[in-house]
């Protein structure tokens, strides 16, 4: 026995779930074709949509269910209705306007309708003006005619659009009058909904074999001049009229409220994948013992070595500390919709900034940490059954999504540059960027007192920004824009996930400090925030130096002191990740089973591999005995 | 076209390999399943064994086409015969004596006796020494007793043991009068040679999928009383003789030379495989427009972001210096090598902790570099047909086969802190520790300057060798050895990877001092080895400033200097990527191709996806419209 209870599954949708009579039971997919895995997880993904429907959930219940923890048992190759219950529906229910979702949503809730949001190109990601798919109005037919000009504009990645989807949102370049009018989306029927077959002008497939995930079923798609109704543009912002003419749309944030909720939630999954990942490498690291006797006979458990303390307890503190922070800004996220909603849009470029340098600081971090804790569990932790590399390719697929990381800094970054520069309307109350228009906060640091580690997280990015604001603005005087910018870009993407890494401090200092807990909970909340601290400081010395008021003498003191800390959290490790509550069923992993038996499930796993299921496979007499050496 | 030179296969090996007969055609095997893409491999590596032997092939050769580079393109998923060739036939050779030589090779190479080498079991990989596995001579019957206690004892791991093989050098506890004599070597017969059956009390079979590799055909085995006759424990270094009396070996570094040989291997490999994501990475941030269109109405290439450079081009120049440094290595273990055979094994020792310091170095860069540039490509990066993950997944198995990384550090650090408590005698003129009694190399810090950066390389190696050594020293005096020994664990590792790192920049020095190359190259080199020395300081900035004599200013300067730096390289990137002579058909990337048709290759790949052969996949049908959402 490793773990000190065996969790059940406490929750009621939690064990709807995992006891749903198309769920409970779970067939290892390893070894099956990618057809046979697709046909698997969709049949699952399917049966998780009725349920949803059934039990009538609500948004938080929808996102609990569809959460990494859950959705990795229902759909562990990746779910290929994802897309179309995370984009393709949200959209229609943001963009159409509401004689559109009256059309279209009793066929989408009855499952006639099955979407995928088309927005990347194969030679378009990042930059959405660039996309090169046309919608061009014609009055004549009030129709749009949508075209795919070359291949390299063939709609590449939407998720569910392989073999999945018989609608699409689809974003093109729209023409009307001849003129250019930016990007919008449209609702484009691309299979026919009774036999699934391929509607005239398009042509769609799978994109092929990827990293992890996949039965996401990600998928192309091309036009010849396929003709789509008027009405089927989404139009609660811009309008086309049957003449032509053409309205713009009201505000350009409009969009930002859906942005922010994905990239929040993709945060809130990749922490999921942290925790199981950090529940599986604590409890093996317990079970391994390796090494020179010690005074008991026995072989040292290997977390009782320094250096496997490292690589396992800090992200087990990360856990914690993203998990809360991150649940905080979903709060605010909460807040602001309901002002948007109220017609107050004043927070809304904030909360987008916050959540762009969030969802690329977590994704980040847990994937750096999913692939150390993977590492710690030496040559098991690259097997397939210890579910390590499974969690890293789901992890690392977040960075790229939503916004590739690098980009989603900068645009932070560009936020962050406004706000140091005076050229914004001052920050609100409550603002997470106050602190750049305020003296920065002097608190001398000194190794082990939290509250000083937390300033000068604060220093850092405040310098960061200041200092990138003031480079930026220098160079604007003697070159152009673009190239001012590009010089500084190495420098922005720092300073935003600096700025990332104070908001989630802060948070987390205002989680430990407040008084509903009790003190023993305070107390350990207070030992992984010093741990999180000691080890950011650590990973980003040459920051701290130069902007954090850190002392080169303080480089020595706080590595010390950060091994220190670990020491003490080790005897709380088991607790601590058995407290996440994850079942045996959703860890899904020979290495961290709650009982510790882990060499009997290895064995037990490996009995599946179809070569042995013959004494002598006849691969081997074809491929070798017949052809001898 | 991207690249400047369409590269051919110019040396005769490398087009033997790729023009062979039974060679030549490729298929792509991502769709395979795990039995037929074992098939395709094995058959692949047979045909490959054969080459070898027609050619006759001597061992430099042998490492050349069996190179990460030439290997990737013959068995594209894992080698079943690499253990065989590597590790089992050269233990054979170094291992068994004469007799046994003479009695075992004939079949070795006539392909009847196929090997593996199975050290590791389930609870043991590391601590050699508590292999469980015994072998207990009875001289009755002049016969071991090979057996395995319970599961957790059983090997595991062992590469090709799953199915492919029919002999092993199974390490185990050798018992002789009662007592233990520690782990020693004996060749076994695992399955019938006609008829490839496990032979009586031999269970075995393959240990199931992984994160890459998966027809490296790793197996489990154990035994239960199997009878081996006392010829078979390899005798070249201990013996047990007829009557049970045993024979310590002569020297017990004797097995160091296959080693240190196997982790430069390694090394050399997996720099193999940077080289082939470089190229990948260069050539698609060229293909690669995305942003805002420039002056020429062009989007720009990607490579011109200041990011994408600090994402690219410093791994370019980790290939040249690890390379590099590596090879000379290999000379020096060449040179050692031939100085044991008469018998002065001097060297040995130091080579060895070189070797483990460098093994675990080049592998951690090389796997976290090659990471970085998969991420680099953005979405596409995340595709099989890339190659990235393929590439990242055979690098970052090599940090922990062979030696798990941060034991090997630690082997290295043992090393090192004896030299510097002058415990060991004097090093020989020319090893790599004479630094270490030596005063510190006082050369004040500049950027810019490359010897500057050597010598605080240097600095750094020297002050965190003689730091832990002291400290290591105090603790003694106060607690057990053990306990002393894991107080200082992070900071002996440290200590070890910094003194790798020195090691690696003062070899690359000489290469770039030497007269030979032409001004040009040498000037090229320079600027190489500048970005990697601005780049290693950047990314260990707390280091250099507590051990390497930089001043907090200096941080920022380095920065900036790196950035400069880059901005230089930028123009030479393609040909520094086309010099590693890489044709298409071993980069086998859809992103990598020397013309640069990114898109088009993308597009023809995905047509091979099962779930594309029909207009509507049966999977469809059966999971979804007829269970209607
Ligand atoms: C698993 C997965 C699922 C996906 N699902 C969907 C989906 O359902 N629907 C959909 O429409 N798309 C989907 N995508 C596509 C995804 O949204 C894009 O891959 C992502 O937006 C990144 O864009 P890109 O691939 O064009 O990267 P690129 O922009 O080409 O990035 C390549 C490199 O260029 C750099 N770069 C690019 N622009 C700039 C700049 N302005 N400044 C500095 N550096 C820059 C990047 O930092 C990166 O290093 C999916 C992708 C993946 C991997
Ligand atoms: C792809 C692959 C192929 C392989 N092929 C073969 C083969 O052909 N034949 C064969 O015999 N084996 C093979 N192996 C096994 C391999 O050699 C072992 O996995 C490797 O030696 C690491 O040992 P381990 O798995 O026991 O790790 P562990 O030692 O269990 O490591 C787990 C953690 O404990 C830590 N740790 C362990 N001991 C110490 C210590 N003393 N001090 C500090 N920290 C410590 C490690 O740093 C690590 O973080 C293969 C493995 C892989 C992944």
């Amino acid at each position: 026995m490793v773990s000190r209870n065996r969790s059940q599954v406490k929750d009621h949708l939690g064990s709807k779930v995992l006891n749903h009579p198309e769920l409970r039971n779970t067939k290892a997919t390893e070894y099956m074709s990618h057809e046979e895995k697709y046909r698997y997880n969709l049949s699952r993904a399917t049966a998780m949509l009725k349920l949803i429907d059934e039990e009538g959930m609500d948004v938080n219940e929808i996102s609990k269910v569809m959460s990494h923890t859950v959705s990795g048992f229902t759909t562990p190759d990746g779910n290929p209705l994802a897309v179309h219950q995370v984009m393709f529906v949200p959209t229609l229910m943001n963009q159409a306007d509401d004689d559109q979702v009256s059309r279209w949503l009793g066929d989408v809730f009855n499952g006639t309708i099955v979407g995928t949001y088309a927005q990347t190109e194969l030679s378009h990601g990042t930059f959405v003006r660039g996309l090169r798919t046309t919608a061009t109005y014609d009055p004549a037919s009030r129709t749009f005619d949508l075209h795919t000009p070359d291949v390299s504009a063939a709609k590449w990645w939407p998720g569910g659009l392989g073999t999945t989807a018989n609608h699409a949102v689809v974003m093109a370049q729209l023409y009307t009058d001849g003129q250019p009018r930016g990007i919008h989306p449209f609702m484009v029927a691309i299979r026919d909904r009774e036999t699934h077959r391929p509607l005239p002008g398009i042509t769609v497939g799978e994109i092929g074999p990827k990293l992890g995930q996949n039965t996401l079923n990600n998928g192309y798609l091309l036009f010849d001049h396929v003709k789509v109704p008027r009405e089927n543009m989404l139009m609660r912002n811009a309008r086309v009229n049957e003449d032509g003419s053409y309205t713009k749309p009201s505000h350009q944030k409009a969009s930002y409220g859906t942005m922010v909720f994905t990239r929040v939630a993709i945060a809130l999954d990749t922490v999921d994948a942290l925790q199981i990942a950090a529940t599986i490498a604590a409890r093996y690291s317990i079970v391994r013992r390796q090494g020179e006797p010690r005074d008991d006979g026995q072989e040292p458990q290997i977390i009782d070595y320094q250096t496997q303390q490292l690589k396992v307890l800090p992200h087990i503190a990360a856990c914690y500390v993203l998990r809360a922070s991150t649940a905080r800004l979903w709060e605010h996220h909460t807040h602001v919709t309901s002002e948007v909603r109220g017609g107050d849009t004043a927070l809304l470029p904030e909360l987008h900034a916050t959540a762009c340098c969030l969802k690329a600081l977590v994704t980040q971090d847990c994937s750096e940490a999913i692939e150390a804790l993977r590492l710690s569990c030496g040559g098991h932790g690259y097997m397939t059954a210890s579910r390590l590399p499974a969690l890293y390719a789901y992890a690392t697929a977040g960075a790229t999504y939503e916004g590739e990381n690098t980009v989603l800094l900068l645009q932070t970054a560009r936020y962050l540059v406004k706000q140091a520069g005076g050229s914004h309307a001052p920050p609100a109350a409550g603002s997470a960027v106050t602190y750049l228009s305020r003296p920065a906060d002097d608190t001398p640091f000194a190794v082990g007192s939290p509250a000083a580690y937390v300033a000068a997280v604060g220093r850092v990015a405040r310098g960061r920004v200041t200092e990138v604001a003031a480079a930026l603005q220098a160079d604007r005087q003697t070159m152009p824009e673009a190239d001012a910018w590009n010089q500084s870009l190495v420098q922005l993407v720092a300073a935003a996930l600096a700025h990332g890494r104070y908001f989630v401090v802060r948070e987390f200092a205002e989680v430990v400090s407040q008084q509903s807990s009790s003190r023993a909970i305070q107390q350990m909340l207070q030992l992984l925030f010093s741990v999180y601290l000691a080890h950011a400081v650590s990973r980003a010395e040459g920051d701290f130096i130069t902007y954090g008021g850190l002392t080169p003498s303080d480089i020595r003191l706080n590595r010390r002191h950060l091994l220190r800390l670990l020491a003490e959290l080790r005897p709380h490790m088991i607790p601590l990740t058995d407290a996440f509550d994850l079942p045996d069923r959703l860890i899904n992993s020979t290495l961290g089973a709650w009982d510790g038996d882990v060499y009997r499930r290895m064995f037990e796993q490996a009995s599946h591999s179809p070569l042995n299921t013959d004494e002598v496979p006849a691969s081997f007499h074809q491929a070798m005995l017949r052809s001898k050496l």
